[in-house]
């Protein structure tokens, strides 16, 4: 069966060079199928990659390969990595764009990138994604097994990605948190899980208050319509964490919200 | 065979939500060919959106499956609807996006989603498209019946969407409608079919006359190089209607035009 | 096999018009894998276009069909041609598109397209990509022999791309060259070949100096991160040409570069 490939970068659409990465790896695997995921992610911007591959990947099949290329080291010393993690294979640099997904519950293995015999001749040292990981990643839809990548790595030498903590206090029923970004609606999206959530207010989230950039919100609505259109709300959103947003309008804009901005759940007093 | 899905969105292209949508699809249909129409909708803007799959829909072949999800309702009561129109099936909110394709001469039938058993779980409250429209979709490709989506609808319940009216005179020879919206390369669109200008001028385009925000295009051009560049011209777009622009120009800049701008042809006193 | 066909425009992906060349060729190949290179070239920059198509192609498999629609003059009396260049095939515009494949060393054949059976019936004036290109792309992927597209051209009638000169000076080892345009992150990318450094450089890239808008860059350096973040740098780039670069940062912005701006490279006196 043909095996599936996602793309995430931070190249942009207007040059060739994602492209060209699809050009390398059906050449070498005829029958995958490539995925982009997005190729808009800030230049540079490790952590916003490492947050959107996280939460895409499950989507996928088991046995998906997803190729990650947010590299601002790339020709220097740092390493590439094959990481074996939820029945799934990511291909990136071990800069920390797979930081999240290398805590315990997900990791199954990991290898260094050594496979020369598979790369493009030559290696460039501007674009190690059209010549090493796309290579790579095609050897792996045809067949390859991940262990013949290259040797083991320990998880504990990884460079993992330095969560910002979020802070439960069950007995005053109180979740800090912060805003990890926002996407094209201009959703905010919180690093609090929905989880956390359940487990302070359970089935009766109405009781909830969400307060972010001083303004709160009473309860956990359920849908961007549970508002009038123009007013603020909180919802659990599709990646499964709390988000805040304006129905039918834009909370980034409207708060004028900017990553690690403090994001708090505490109970209303009504 | 492999059958083609199509997606138009408002999403953008710098989210997961694209590419996730892709992956439950291809999880469930391997064979089926995903291709993007756009993503790139103004948000929640429907009517652009009827517009764009109206015009598009008819170069894939029959049987494709084409998914449209501009859905500011979502979470709300409005109906998920897979709709059979000439040939073609399409899944969107009954929220007047597929309103163009109801039309007496395309319709077949329609149908409200409920086959819950192929739907993601949960299924969010926030991403339809994902948790039910794409799950769908991919069991269309892979051969399931329209008529086991869900209960039939008949046409009378379904939200259409109120087309601004084209005034025809024949006698007098003049037709007056609108912009509706305009492309990338600024070419305005209006919504006069090239139906309508050969059963007025024929053969004889010259003689008609184009007027839109106090400017006036003699004559119905064949190609944009009919003129010099940098001059207004009139011609018959690709999507078959009658399009404003400037030749190597931007008529949409050129003329501030707006959505919704008055433009008539009439006979040239000449 | 399945064939590849890739596609190079200016639209765009606001609109419908590349999903519909997709719907085109799908419907009459339906195993052909199509990939974008770019759809966000400039406007009707027919120069920009024939430097992507020449740096992309050759990471294809031999035997891809390109298509390249960049064609200010659609509707009027400009051919359309099928080249035949270094194991490729590319369909485009005979407007200088395909210039920089039309040297003795990369061309083979050239034809020019008139297998009107193939083409969408109306053909409209304002989209030949949509109406002629993509069902020649998709009878070629099927198997149709190029030679049957239509009457052998001549090379020497063929539209070239006048080229930068870029000046060698091997006896004072200089050479002169210009920007040709910029990447995503702001990369300068030259005219200057990398072959062009090796002969007078060889390996002793760090005698060579680097001009650009009254600042210069000492050595050619291997990777970006070869000096400090901000620092300006030059390398050979992914395609295989000099660029001019900011670690971490973005030298088109910070050079206020544009097009045509010389780059020279002599011998450092240090």
């Amino acid at each position: 069966m043909a095996r599936i490939i996602t793309l995430t970068t931070d190249f942009g659409l207007a040059d060739e060079y994602v492209g060209v990465m699809k050009g390398v790896i059906l050449a070498r695997a005829p029958e995958a199928a490539v995925i982009d995921l997005s190729h808009a992610v800030d230049r540079q911007n490790i952590r916003q990659a490492a947050w959107l591959i996280r939460s895409a990947y499950r989507f996928f099949p088991d046995g998906t390969i997803h190729v990650v290329v947010v590299d601002p080291g790339v020709g220097s010393r740092r390493r590439l990595i094959l990481l074996q993690a939820d029945g799934h294979l990511f291909l990136a640099p071990d800069n920390g764009v797979l930081g999240l997904l290398m805590e315990p519950e997900y990791f199954q293995a990991a290898y260094e990138v050594q496979c020369e015999r598979y790369y493009l001749t030559p290696v460039s040292t501007t674009f190690h994604g059209r010549d090493i990981l796309a290579p790579v990643a095609a050897q792996l839809a045809a067949g390859l097994e991940p262990a013949a990548a290259g040797p083991v790595i320990s998880r504990q030498t990884l460079i993992m990605l330095a969560k910002a903590a979020v802070k439960i206090d069950r007995g005053r029923g109180t979740i800090t948190g912060e805003i990890i970004g926002w996407d094209h609606f201009g959703n905010l999206q919180t690093n609090i899980e929905a989880g956390s959530l359940n487990k302070l207010y359970g089935k009766d989230k109405a009781t909830a208050r969400v307060s972010v950039k001083g303004k709160t919100i009473l309860g956990v609505q359920e849908a961007y319509d549970d508002k009038a259109p123009g007013e603020m709300l909180a919802v659990v959103g599709s990646r499964g964490f709390l988000e805040i947003a304006v129905n039918r309008g834009d909370a980034a804009r409207f708060l004028a919200a900017v990553t690690g901005d403090a994001v708090t759940v505490d109970r209303s007093k009504t």
